[in-house]
């Protein structure tokens, strides 16, 4: 079975018609798909909105107690239902999942180090409960996972949207009777050659010339471990790899492939 | 197939041990069974943080859009996926569901008459989706499910928790080889002659002794909708139906047993 893994996330997730339209793409989308959502800006809104200050360190939110519940409240309450019934009216079968729900996503409690993440849940291939996966995708039920995940003892975890989508892209992947597409979707048409150019997208990019973007600083910020994630999808089995629009999911020429 | 259909609400919801402590007792009682929650006060808590204030009439909330976010975000996000997390922690299989997870209950606005409701879903017998709870129970997948329903052209609904308990308790009870029961669960050991003794729970309640209950007002406030939720479901095929604390899901004797 050929499984497409779609992430959205960034502007996608804040803005309702950028979101919309990502969701009509996916509908489209034909065979066997599954969707990952990140939060984008909906929880630091719904944080202020509640008194609770959010602390952000090297691009990764630190989730005390009082900021998972928001998240939880956000990425598996607010924005996954409407990402459902948004997708259902268009005929598409979808289900919202959490990682506890069908224990799909087992996670383990990031160990401190010099920075205390809080309540940040680290995932590999083994954490992802691929049966459960596979068997509602053989039932016609689309999954729509949010990055919320659990350790298995009734503590929910935060957990690294990209993260998730790679990991289930590989662990899918795994299988015999699988072959696994992966796509990053955003607000742009790819990795930038030049971030103030939007139309600069490069049409390739492999491991090489990744690390020299970074070094130069033309890739920066959470364009880092997106391609981190990216790239160690397309190392473990995954298929293709792309990022770009939501638009062109079926299309490899108008957004960036990945190669090794 | 005997199916138990139990519904956890009122301060079960809002106090953490009661929810622990319920959650438990679901976890041991055998066989095919749907745990259907309430929001409690959490809600109220949450928009009085948010500064949104919640309007009811005839202990019913009047959903405006910023209330219909609260309560997406606490039922279908931070008491769902907790449940979820807790229950899989004691290695019962939850899966936690809005009515637009796999379409499983689709409702529809309800007609404005002299009280606008505002977002508030209505459902019927024919608004649960039996097929996808059954095809869940069957693959030993436990359906946890709030009281946030949806209309299928894209809108998230507010239903009353009892009613979704009794509506699939009904719906399940019309197929051919499913034999229900359904359990309201709460802080309280029944249906109480007398409201300052909690003690005074009545073995058995028939729906004459519930009129005349409900004209002399020992009944009064939320337990009517709930005792009428209970009539129905009684009177629509569903075999058992009892008012109680969790503790006593198959014990008869220490809760209220309804009887026509």
């Amino acid at each position: 079975m050929k499984i497409h893994i779609v992430k959205i996330g960034g502007h996608l997730i804040n803005d309702h018609k950028f979101l919309h339209n990502s969701l009509i793409a996916f509908c489209k989308l034909q065979g066997y798909k599954v969707l990952i959502h990140g939060g984008g800006r909906k929880a630091d809104f719904i944080s202020k909105k509640m008194g609770i200050s959010t602390k952000m360190i090297q691009g990764r939110r630190i989730t005390d107690k009082d900021t998972l519940d928001i998240v939880v409240m956000t990425y598996a309450g607010i924005i996954n239902k409407n990402i459902v019934s948004t997708l259902q009216s268009y005929h598409c079968n979808a289900l919202g999942l959490c990682g506890a729900d069908g224990n799909c996503i087992k996670s383990y409690l990031r160990k401190k180090t010099n920075i205390d993440y809080g309540y940040v849940g680290d995932i590999n291939v083994k954490s992802i409960n691929t049966h459960f996966i596979k068997f509602l995708l053989k039932n016609n039920i689309i999954p729509v996972l949010c990055s919320i995940t659990h350790n298995g003892i009734g503590n929910l975890l935060n957990t690294n949207a990209d993260t998730i989508a790679a990991h289930i892209a590989m662990s899918l992947a795994e299988e015999k009777d699988c072959e696994v597409e992966l796509h990053f979707c955003f607000e742009k048409k790819g990795v930038l050659q030049n971030v103030q150019d939007s139309e600069s997208f490069l049409k390739k990019i492999n491991l090489h010339l990744f690390q020299k973007m970074k070094q130069n600083q033309t890739i920066t910020n959470g364009m880092i471990p997106k391609l981190e994630n990216a790239f160690i999808a397309l190392q473990n089995g995954v298929s293709k790899v792309s990022i770009g629009l939501p638009n062109y999911l079926n299309d490899v020429h108008n957004k960036t492939m990945l190669c090794l």
